[in-house]
């Protein structure tokens, strides 16, 4: 095991640390401090796999009211303490590193669901609560969030709130942001902030200024969402294109008939010969042409080789020619839904695409939530993966596409599909596969791929994330996504956060990062 | 005509403002300075009208690029200068009153479509530009921008932007603030900042730091909104229920039940009963029941009864026993409206409502511009009228409707209708309409009036605007209504407003509510 420097903290703060949550809600144990030294965010993954963890949290808490919260920001303030909020550890950005060391306040044990309230179709729960299990409740009384991302099983809402987070449904629900009804945050000066329905209606909304803010405002501690009924009843489609522009053409034009699907994936040549090669659960998902699911044995064999030489991949799946997979979901009242599809099909099938049935919808419902699951066996496998997702209007869309997958395709294998779309635009998610070639070595292919994508998005008039956030990942790149923006940034922080202690070093570049392009 | 003071502007900064925009588009005339000392605000057409209006602006001025209005803000900070952002003047809570004199940039110069992004479905315009001739241009080409507020005829893009305003049709379509992309502002201290989509999609979204900021932060000087086809098919139909808690039920459900009609209007039985009074256009609406439509003559003696003694009204709609009339718009493409229009319909008559075909909804749409253009009428006839509009959830509509009812009508005739609604709740609107009495005994009744409504709507939880904005009117209230969120404000006038010189006096309150409070 890894040796890691003692934790820094004063005797005082910590006994007033262990006055406020007790002495069995924290830790600063070697182990403790090692879990929490990463997130999802695959480099700090793999510096944590190497025992070369660059910094770890002196003290992680697991407060259980809004009220111990408060006390140890006002702890932090006095003793200058950094503070990470912490809630699932799902983040890929690296929002949770405690690069400056410091106190992560883990909010698990507040996660209570607090009203559920069928009048006004409103949800109200501490923030700390895992998103499967507040949509499940939900679902087993009758209603949803719409709100469902792929990493459902191990986010928090708070930490959805957060970093943006959009849910599969989004086309539909909309991202988080839109779901906030009001909510409870404590500041980075200690004061709690109750923001009013008022703020969405008159004046300025104070919401809309926490959300997004990736703990270096303050920390959300309880939220009131909207709800909706179950939907009545869901339909499915699938559409085989002959490629990717006349696809985005067509969803394109479907969005903006006026029609919300609750959800639209487009998926390229290669992510489709991928999805169509995996035999998850019992699909009979039958695809026009001659491609037929792969053995285990031809895709292992496939992934070693494509590895060696990434551009591999994009000529078999030129020439595989199997097009692209458009998934299709409608979701409500069953006439409403039933006229929808009718209508969203006739301008599929009338710009070149071919109907695929119920099928693949079903698939990909079913294995929605696998895919974010597989890392870890690509990791054994010896290689690494990740994930770049963008957001564009649609005139750049497949611009974009091109010109990411050519910056990528030499170095990586990658894939790419489009979701989240809206009447106008969407976001492109990347897929990469690197062969894992020790630390250093894929420390620094794993940056050259980030940097190539971000610079190359930029230069296209993409923004550089719809719903993973920015974290750590991202901030050097936000002075040029924000421009005079950058002055908000500024302003929230000299009143909430004047010391700079809350999350600090993410979601805008600081001196660490100047150190590091010097 | 009244007398004013001459303008206190000091010669170097008259004439560095005359450099900047030329001398035909400044004014410090006698007549300019009075047009300008007053908007769509009740209490200050009231001080105009008895020759008794208490500030002027010392210039007015009419830039026609975004540059000139920079170079102006930099003179305004230069000599201290308050500016005060106009555009049509149709707000109705005093937002542009110059209560500190200084300088009215007035952006009706620039009042250009820029683009029209039919790819994106996005359209640019500057802010200048009247939200009429902006709609019908759009219309011509094919499109909507799903924004028709009451004041369409005089209310400019960057007042909508400024004053959170809500078309008509914001169940279906949203408010201001979810319609734009993205925008240009000209803050305080003269720093031109271009938000960009980027921050709608990740970390701090600084759009929505500036709508609703009533020109307190800055001035918006062009903007990109969304657009949308405009509807293969519109469909109406209205309902008598019989009374408001039934009716207000009724709507809920249909809202809850996943269904947008684009427009939905409920009036209470007294402003149903002026409703079926009138006689606009040819309508054929037939209302079931004893009720018909009544003589200009019997009206008038009416209004000259009731404003004798208000509580009549109420009494006679009781007799009258007139119901509440509904309304319901659905819009968008045929065979989906349909089949909404039909769920809608079946939960209406569920609930009690009786149906009354499509001529209430065609009434309504063909008179929808001409309600907000009796005020004058009455004015003459020795009476002033004005509107309140508050919001809240489900729960708190019907008991606020009752309280504010009855807190009002012992000294004003009152009606009231409930619109503007969404899942969680919806926005009422009173009417009230009152005897003129001179300028000191009208105004106390004005304020008067206002200060009973605002009071019990903050003390039955809703909140107090929905669509009008704060202006001068409700920013002492302010306070009571963000509660700590007060600091964002605060935060943002110290960065983008650190002379205090935008619009003072505005929003929130300040040293001149607390002079009158003392």
């Amino acid at each position: 095991m890894m040796k890691i420097d003692p934790p820094k903290l004063k005797k005082t703060a910590l006994s007033k640390i262990e006055e406020i949550v007790g002495l069995h809600n924290l830790s600063f144990s070697h182990i403790d401090r090692l879990n929490y030294s990463r997130d999802s965010n695959f480099k700090s993954a793999l510096q944590n796999h190497y025992n070369k963890t660059e910094c770890f949290p002196d003290i992680i808490v697991w407060p259980q009211t809004t009220e111990q919260v408060q006390k140890l920001v006002k702890v932090a303030v006095r003793h200058q303490i950094p503070i990470i909020p912490y809630g699932g550890g799902s983040g890929v950005c690296g929002g949770t590193l405690p690069i400056y060391g410091g106190m992560i306040i883990d909010l698990k044990k507040m996660n209570r669901i607090l009203k559920v309230d069928t009048q006004n179709m409103l949800v109200e729960a501490e923030c700390g609560i895992l998103q499967k299990v507040f949509e499940d409740e939900l679902n087993r009384r009758g209603f949803t969030l719409g709100h469902t991302p792929s990493s459902i099983l191990c986010a928090s809402l708070g930490g959805c709130l957060a970093a943006r987070s959009a849910g599969q449904q989004s086309t539909k629900y909309g991202k988080i942001e839109d779901m906030i009804y009001d909510f409870e945050v404590v500041t980075g000066t200690g004061e709690i902030i109750r923001t009013r329905n008022i703020n969405n209606i008159s004046g300025l909304d104070l919401n809309q200024m926490f959300v997004g803010s990736e703990g270096t405002l303050g920390i959300i501690t309880k939220a009131r969402l909207k709800m909706y009924p179950l939907p009545e009843a869901t339909l499915f489609e699938g559409f085989k294109f002959p490629n990717m522009e006349t696809a985005i053409d067509a969803i394109r034009r479907i969005l903006q008939s006026g029609i919300k699907p609750s959800v639209v994936r487009l998926y390229d040549s290669l992510d489709t010969l991928i999805l169509l090669s995996s035999k998850h659960g019992d699909s009979k998902m039958k695809w026009p042409g001659f491609f037929k699911p792969v053995s285990d044995e031809l895709k292992n064999f496939g992934l070693r080789l494509g590895l060696k030489v990434p551009s591999l991949f994009q000529v078999a799946s030129r020439v595989a020619n199997a097009g692209c997979l458009v998934v299709f979901l409608w979701e409500g009242n069953k006439r409403v839904v039933t006229e929808e599809q009718k209508i969203s099909s006739s301008i599929a099938l009338g710009l070149g695409g071919q109907s695929l049935g119920e099928e693949p919808g079903k698939f990909w419902l079913q294995n929605r939530y696998h895919v974010s699951y597989k890392a870890s066996k690509l990791f054994t496998a010896g290689a690494f993966t990740d994930t770049i997702e963008i957001a564009a209007t649609w005139d750049k869309l497949h611009t974009l596409y091109k010109k990411m997958i050519s910056a990528l395709k030499g170095s990586v294998f990658v894939m790419a599909h489009l979701s989240h779309v809206y009447s106008d635009g969407g976001s492109l998610y990347f897929t990469f596969v690197a062969p894992m070639k020790g630390l250093r070595r894929s420390e620094r292919l794993y940056d050259k791929v980030w940097g190539k994508a971000l610079t190359t998005c930029q230069k296209y008039g993409g923004v550089i994330s719809h719903h993973h956030g920015i974290g750590r990942l991202k901030a050097k790149y936000m002075p040029d996504e924000w421009g005079e923006g950058a002055s908000l940034f500024r302003a929230l922080k000299k009143t909430y956060d004047p010391l700079g202690i809350m999350n600090p070093g993410k979601l805008y570049g600081d001196k660490k990062d100047k150190k590091k392009a010097a």
